[in-house]
């Protein structure tokens, strides 16, 4: 039996994630999810990332969008607006539902990996998602007009500013998520899903000691990269890079993870760095625009690792 | 010119305001609203009778449902139910963003005053209504039951428990709104709006200085009943007095206001009253079902203060 840890962000990562989870039985598979992306807005604390997991698992998440739920109305927003409330983050009606059940579970006094584990089962979820911490860490990108909190960099400033780098705030006193520690140490391979390595996967491995772990398991680390054709898919994955002096090619993603990897997923788009990267590649096709494209994924993915631990 | 201060509580008290607001400038009347009522849901500071008011005064209010706003959606609260949340509390989607609104203004720090004149004036109220005070005053209903804070008797219980008596938690602490006590000091009338003498006229009455200062004032103070021909016509007023042991009648209210009151307005149905009460009445159509009913009481009303004012 396969026993896989997903470290994933949001809307790339879930894209993934759906594929896996309809490969793997809940107990083959562990969603480790970011939540640096967390935030307070409006009194409700909300988590962008598990969010956009639980409604791509639930089956709930809005094709036209790309993000938020399915069937959304906006009568909320529209009011809160009129009454000159902020309206720079778009909470649908629906959605609104899930923020205000997390708020007012975290205040009766839940951990948020209980609050996730509640919510996911009252959506039918059967797999495991988990938020990567139960304490706070917050995504803080310094840009060329200051620093800022991650979704007033990524929603209301529209990923505008000029990034200069990334800080993860409280990880250093934040503990991975025990079930994440626990589930590697019978897991049988790391998958990094197709998310944005700055600041969707570097704050799960800057959880003190998750890092570690994973390169004591012994296990295959596979990442599959994010950028296609020196583009990024979906976020401002290859404009971050740009601004940060780094080509935005597949073979920097791998590089960014560096000795952490055994093995890299590229696009048929990228077969040229196929025997030119230092680790282990398979090349095939990422770009998940069907749900057929994500589970054909899932699957490569699922090959490569069981050719890694094989060759291992 | 007129200045009244009208006392009001929700839905009863807020047709007459509507009627007030109709004939009245707004320099020529002041409505002080019960915040007995308020309480936190969800993490939503919510003052029902203050909302009640903006939602008539703005015609905004739901006809339909004789609460809440007007083309209400309920989608945030049927997906709140699908994830297990509470949902004994009916918030529409629209409704819900004043809540949001009121809630973010006073973690900002804004006072209660502060955020109302906002929120009204978002909304295009001329006329000004205040809460009755700044600090925190909560109504417990004390019931065969047991105590329970007013929301969760009057709408979780639907009114059912026995009453026993009533308790303004914090009303001994509590500073009468400022802008009430100087409106005093210029006003030519109070008038009482037909709300429950009980829950939603009493905590203002409990308010440190309040009462001495519309005694001390020397202005005619009318009250409008709430029971006519013995039943309530909105609520559980009539309920409340049978089960408190007391005659539900016109008589009874005006008995329960005591020396306070200097006029008393009852409707045709008890006519008969019209003598043999200690405190002058008047005899008009206190039934306000359509807007021309609201508009006419107040007009009752004004011409009962303007009598009484040259009387005395």
């Amino acid at each position: 039996m396969r026993r896989i840890l997903a470290l994933t962000g949001g809307v790339g990562g879930a894209k993934l994630a759906l594929g896996l989870a309809h490969r793997l039985a809940p107990e083959e598979v562990l969603f480790a999810v970011n939540t640096g992306d967390d935030f307070t807005h409006l009194g409700f604390e909300i988590c962008p990332d598990l969010d956009t997991l639980t409604y791509t698992l639930s089956g709930l998440s809005n094709p036209e969008l790309g993000w938020g739920r399915v069937d959304e109305t906006w009568n909320f927003l529209d009011a809160l607006g009129a009454l000159g409330g902020d309206t720079w983050f778009r909470l649908g009606d629906r959605d609104l539902a899930l923020h205000a059940r997390r708020t007012a579970l975290l205040a009766a006094g839940a951990s948020r990996t209980a609050v996730t584990e509640t919510i996911t089962q009252a959506l039918g979820i059967r797999h495991r998602l988990v938020p990567m911490s139960d304490d706070p860490v917050r995504t803080i990108v310094h840009t060329a007009d200051g620093a800022m909190a991650f979704q007033h960099y990524f929603v209301r400033e529209r990923c505008a500013p000029v990034v200069t780098g990334f800080e993860f705030a409280g990880a250093e006193q934040a503990r991975p998520n025990p079930v994440i520690m626990a589930w590697l140490t019978t897991a049988s391979a790391v998958v990094i899903c197709p998310s944005n390595p700055f600041v969707s996967v570097d704050p799960l491995l800057a959880l003190p000691g998750l890092k570690a772990a994973i390169r004591a398991s012994g296990i295959p680390v596979v990442a599959v990269s994010p950028i296609v054709g020196g583009q990024a898919l979906k976020g401002p994955t290859a404009k971050m890079m740009q601004e940060l002096g780094v080509p935005s090619s597949a073979a920097e993603v791998a590089a960014h993870y560096d000795d952490l990897l055994t093995g890299f997923v590229l696009d048929h788009a990228d077969a040229a760095l196929h025997e030119r990267l230092p680790v282990a590649t398979t090349v095939t096709g990422t770009v998940m625009l069907s749900f057929a494209d994500r589970v054909s994924l899932a699957d490569s993915v699922l090959d490569f690792v069981d050719h890694l631990s094989a060759a291992g």
